[in-house]
């Protein structure tokens, strides 16, 4: 097991550190898989993240590691290389890697560090830099094999083994373009392997091309790539030109960063995650998400101080209290849930949100139906106060009805002005409940029961 | 935008139905990709989804569509398919595809159709049927690409020319098994054709290869590609003897539906999507998981019930239940939601349970000083009674530590017992949160009061 294997090798290298084994230390940095290396150092005290990543001789292995840490490590060992140690790190990773990378160092060493690399390395970066974070054109690759249509499969292979190809991360197709560069088909590898050897590209190239923009957002090129199940989508820009690929493994880590990141937060705890890092840094970041429901639960509070006369006359009324705001709070995260993750996955679209509000109605209405006669039998068989039941009952009912309403409503509404519903939803959903439920509960309760 | 293309693509299908043009719609069934077509279904009547379906005549998109549809759509399909038509449709489906869809027909009809198939296709589904749900022998392919290592390249290119391996679905690697079909190294195809044509398999294939077994749980078995960025992970049986391939694809969608079943039963609202459902369906899913919370809610009125006499001597006691259940709740849900997340992504194991525990108490208490000072300063502006401030004060702070420690203990136990911590963590923490919540502040407020 993966975990296993990670828990094994944390611990060697714990113990070999406590002894100061280096030349072990080395030995087993040497022998192990650069994908293994990363898990190891949350477990490490910051001076010795830094002390294993001196250790770490090869420059690939380097790149990788530091590439795949949480950001907060990253920044600390960046802290302790020297430029010329940065250079070679970000000559060693793939450009798309190397964006990430020079987006985490102050200005000024980026621009030094900049000047230290490979001039057609740090060209590569530049060029990439120009795109905004989390659009097709920031995680590209911008290597790529295009050839022209007329070259025949003998002279594609001979290519491939050229050395202007030989850097290419992942090769599964072979681009064609025009003499514009404007991408006019695709062929697999797979495909140059088996026609005879003098066919022409474009009598087996693919011809209906599927290919994304450099500004489209890194979410959608990643459903393109898992809907057509291919292994990398060419990017182009506004002039059609071809400007690099995505490739499989990035689409692989934006869905699961971006499923980590709806479900951290919708619960208010960061885009990030949380766990890996500090007692303080966790503290502050889910500091505000509660503030908000703070507010919410001190609003109820005023509410339910209004009442407060009708309350000394029928104290049993508070009794009810948890279990209207739990159920409304409860049906509202389900609605809220749904609604978030359906506009996440596409299953959703904003321009669905009637017949979403309306089926969310639905579904709160009977469920309120039900438990509002559940809890109101249960309030009858206790108390035996004539209209008890039916308020405390008729509250549930409301309650669940609009809190699902809400629910369904709100995410709808902020995707709707391009607030991300994930981050919006939590906060207002469970606060406006709580309100809801609250003041609902003690109108009606007051009324029926004449208070 | 994929979406905006599902769309007009919908809307298009919808009226040439109303319409019955069945000629534009074949010609637009034939023009479209076979991936575009499932996102139509959802929004067709059960009658017209049968009739859509009958009008795609290409074996492999109607096999491709049908195993990319949600279940309870399939389902409504294939019952209008006769045998012969069923049979077709899984000779044209990859061996994973058909496996999924065969477990979705009755007993006596699957039976019939593994009859009416090619006997190797419906061998190897046989084959595959032995697997456990969800292990990496269930989503294997069985077809790739396996040689032996004293073949050249020159000869590995001639095999890939020839018949036996025309019909392997992605072949990326080049599989090197020894005399008993062990597994002994890998080849890329980029390597293949970049090797001189007489060079031998063995001296250029990589000989440490990262390998699965086929009850290995399909989430490691993603985890593992996508640590390791490969395109396809190896799929050994118990006798380490060579059985399948688990491709880059089929990991995508395991992280994909992992992800949402985890936020989906977190929230109570069942393991697959059901905005996609009938209200009555989505009823039924959503209805337990609210009842936990009712009996939660109502175990809470029992215990105020109790201090029914406390609250009638000070009313206002009653103000402070719902921002004290808030607060505890919310800090529960965020506690809860970074252990489950934690344990399903791996970056937290059940044998972190102390530290984990312990940085959540940690984050409990001093949150829970701050909203304690925050409330109990407002308790203390507003009603200015003696204690009053400090009791509501002390029960934020207790109810907000309790909870961070609740929320990271239970998925962690849960975990530990082997119940799924997503499924089970939802209801229990906060039925537990509001009774424990409601308990502590009558106790302090009573005690402190003198009530």
């Amino acid at each position: 097991m993966l975990v296993e294997r990670n828990r094994i090798l944390t611990e060697t290298i714990k113990r070999l550190m406590r002894r100061g084994s280096t030349a072990r230390l080395e030995k087993i940095i040497r022998k192990v898989h650069a994908a293994d290396l990363p898990s190891v150092f949350p477990s490490l005290s910051v001076s010795n993240q830094r002390k294993l990543f001196q250790l770490i001789h090869d420059a690939g292995k380097k790149a990788f590691a530091i590439s795949e840490l949480d950001e907060d490590i990253s920044l600390n060992i960046i802290e302790s290389l020297s430029l010329e140690e940065l250079a070679e790190i970000m000559d060693n990773m793939p450009s798309d890697d190397s964006v990430a990378f020079i987006k985490m160092l102050p200005q000024n060493k980026a621009d030094a560090v900049l000047g230290m690399m490979g001039k057609t390395e740090s060209e590569e970066v530049e060029g990439l830099l120009r795109y905004e974070d989390d659009t097709a054109g920031s995680i590209m690759i911008p290597d790529f094999i295009a050839l022209k249509e007329n070259m025949t499969a003998k002279d594609v292979i001979e290519s491939l083994q050229s050395k202007e190809y030989l850097d290419v991360e992942m090769p599964f197709y072979i681009y064609v373009v025009d003499d514009h560069d404007r991408l006019v088909g695709v062929s697999s590898l797979r495909q140059l392997v088996v026609v005879p050897s003098t066919t022409p590209l474009h009598s087996f190239m693919g011809k209906e091309v599927i290919s994304v923009t450099t500004d489209m957002d890194q979410e959608e090129v990643a459903r393109i790539v898992a809907r057509y199940n291919i292994l990398a989508v060419p990017v182009v820009d506004e002039d059609e030109k071809m400007v690099g690929i995505v490739t499989v493994d990035d689409v692989i880590d934006v869905f699961r960063e971006e499923a980590t990141e709806d479900i951290l937060k919708m619960a208010g705890v960061g885009e990030e995650f949380v766990e890996t890092k500090s007692i303080v840094r966790s503290t502050r970041i889910r500091l505000p998400w509660l503030f908000a429901s703070c507010v919410g639960g001190l609003i109820a509070s005023v509410i339910i101080g209004r009442f407060q006369l009708s309350l000394s006359k029928v104290t049993y009324l508070a009794v009810f209290i948890p279990v209207i705001m739990g159920m409304g709070g409860n049906i509202g995260i389900q609605s809220s849930t749904i609604v978030v993750r359906g506009l996440a996955t596409g299953r959703l679209h904003i321009k669905d949100i009637w017949s979403s509000m309306f089926k969310e109605i639905a579904i709160g209405f009977i469920l309120g139906t039900f438990y509002g006669l559940l809890v109101g039998i249960v309030a009858q068989l206790r108390y035996e106060r004539e209209f008890l039941a039916l308020a405390v009952g008729l509250s549930v009912a409301c309650s669940m009805t609009l809190a699902a309403l809400s629910g369904s409503l709100m995410p709808m509404l902020f995707a709707r002005i391009n607030i991300d519903p994930a981050v919006a939803t939590g906060p207002f959903v469970t606060t406006a409940i709580d309100i809801l439920s609250v003041s609902f509960y003690f109108l009606i309760a007051t009324k029926m029961l004449c208070l």
